[in-house]
């Protein structure tokens, strides 16, 4: 039996940290990647993207890693789309959860999906018709995740107001569950809770999905302490920081699975993840891309002497 | 003159960050250093240690750097000192602030400055009757610094019974005021917000002179945001994120002065401090130590656009 935890940690590295590398990891390396993390008692990952293999060759094998991953007991199979068609093959593999990126910035949207907002609320609509015609025990739960909410490397701050009718219109379109990614890392603890506040004031907070913080400047587990402290119970983070957005300069870095945890966990809140078995996993990517920089201060240090995960 | 501010950040980098690193900064760049620091807005600089200069000679030039922060309107000159020799030393060269580290740790203490708790607190007793026999112009605030009051890198967990009852003797035996190190970076927020809540509790909340965290397992700020929502208003960090222990095996790196001070003011908290000239100074501590890597997200990618500091 999984331990029963307070905090979803959910694993974004097979796609938000191996988009912004340039090795390719072997979908075999990816396999193990993911089995292993599961091993660890992590229990959702976002396995890949169904985006065009020509943009990003290093996800293609996505459908293949879906397959195997929800064979894997008790995980929750994500996956990235960035338009109906890929929500199509996203059902068609048979994730668990979809997550569409719609950018609060019309300029970062533009760069990142090549799509106007009215263009992309076209998107929207097209896969929550989608999630409606698919029948009820293949039916994915559908994620808005708006991206920059907390500001854009092209248009700096990001008003909360337009973050706020982002969520809503999400919504409204057929959204189940909307989040917030600081794509840019120019989140700050003040800014975090005052903007979950109005954003789970205004859908409703079992409608907020939780958050996606990148380090970039170095606030990644303070934004996350801010958001634990306001209620919010799902963050995503990357296995050795991998990650980032190619098209946000000096995006690079989530929030670091492995140090998330030991933050957590010392703090008393269980995530059901063993962290000794957590850090043993860095050696699989470290063996099937040596040249890539992992990051992570736990591993780099060690855990505290005597430091027991909460059980 | 000086932007009013909510918070203090303390500067301890060339204390606790030359002590720990092998480059012999010369004189004149540490002055250059402490002006540029001063004259960016930063309002209370550990300057260096006055102790053997057999065992950190990178620091036997404390006298002249006390007398050259002096003349800096507005600045208060801190050393920390080991012993009463060192406190005779500081009283003479003119300090405004002396920090005696005391480990909350027997195994650490002994490591640290070669002495049981017993013959520490003959020191303390000494210290606190040198300050009573100095005038009032000359007497400096006498701090007393709980080190590994988080836990230890040879004990482990530190009972947070021990560091109460040390922080009420510190007072009982004459300091001023009394502070928390996380010498170690064993904290987490939830440890953080426990243990300043009892030691305030317990010896008053205007004898608390604040935290001094380390962030060598990535929470150094969200330790500090803890603290901060607690009410602690007095942060030691350190430009570049230089520092640690030399007897605290893997304890590297202070909270770096330039991320905590762009969280805070990100926040909304001033701290009276120009973040684009704090950047700047770095520049003296690249050129006077090339070998030594400096550490800061916020150097390493820039401030977001648009971000103005708090005014």
């Amino acid at each position: 039996m999984r331990p029963k935890s307070d905090v979803l940690v959910s694993e974004v590295g097979p796609r938000d940290g191996l988009q912004s590398v340039k090795s390719m990891m072997p979908l075999e390396a990816k396999k193990a990647w993911i089995s292993a993390e599961a091993a660890a008692g992590v229990r959702e990952i976002e396995v890949g993207s169904f985006v065009s293999k020509r943009l990003l060759p290093q996800l293609a094998d996505t459908a293949d890693l879906v397959s195997h991953a929800r064979h894997i007991a008790g995980l929750t199979v994500a996956v990235l789309v960035p338009n109906l068609r890929g929500a199509q093959a996203a059902v068609a593999a048979g994730v668990h959860k979809i997550t569409l990126p719609f950018s609060a910035s019309d300029t970062h949207l533009a760069r990142n999906v090549r799509r106007t907002p009215e263009q992309m609320f076209e998107e929207v609509r097209g896969i929550a018709q989608l999630m409606r015609e698919t029948s009820c025990g293949q039916r994915p739960k559908l994620e808005g995740g708006i991206s920059t909410a907390f500001g854009c490397s092209y248009e700096g701050p990001i008003p909360a107001d337009k973050v706020l009718r982002l969520a809503e219109m999400l919504m409204e379109a057929g959204c189940d569950e909307v989040g917030l990614s600081d794509t840019t890392g120019y989140a700050n603890p003040a800014q975090v809770k005052n903007l979950v506040q109005r954003v789970t004031n205004a859908i409703g907070k079992s409608a907020f999905s939780g958050l996606h913080m990148h380090n970039t400047r170095g606030l990644g587990l303070a934004n996350v302490l801010a958001g634990l402290e306001i209620g919010v119970t799902t963050f995503d983070s990357s296995l050795g920081g991998l990650g980032g957005c190619p098209w946000a300069p000096g995006a690079t870095g989530n929030v670091v699975t492995e140090d998330l945890v030991f933050m957590l966990e010392a703090m008393g809140i269980s995530t059901g993840i063993d962290i000794k078995k957590l850090l043993e996993v860095r050696k699989i990517l470290e063996s099937a891309m040596p040249t890539e920089e992992l990051f992570g201060f736990v591993a780099e240090v060690g855990l505290p002497l005597g430091f027991e995960r909460n059980e």
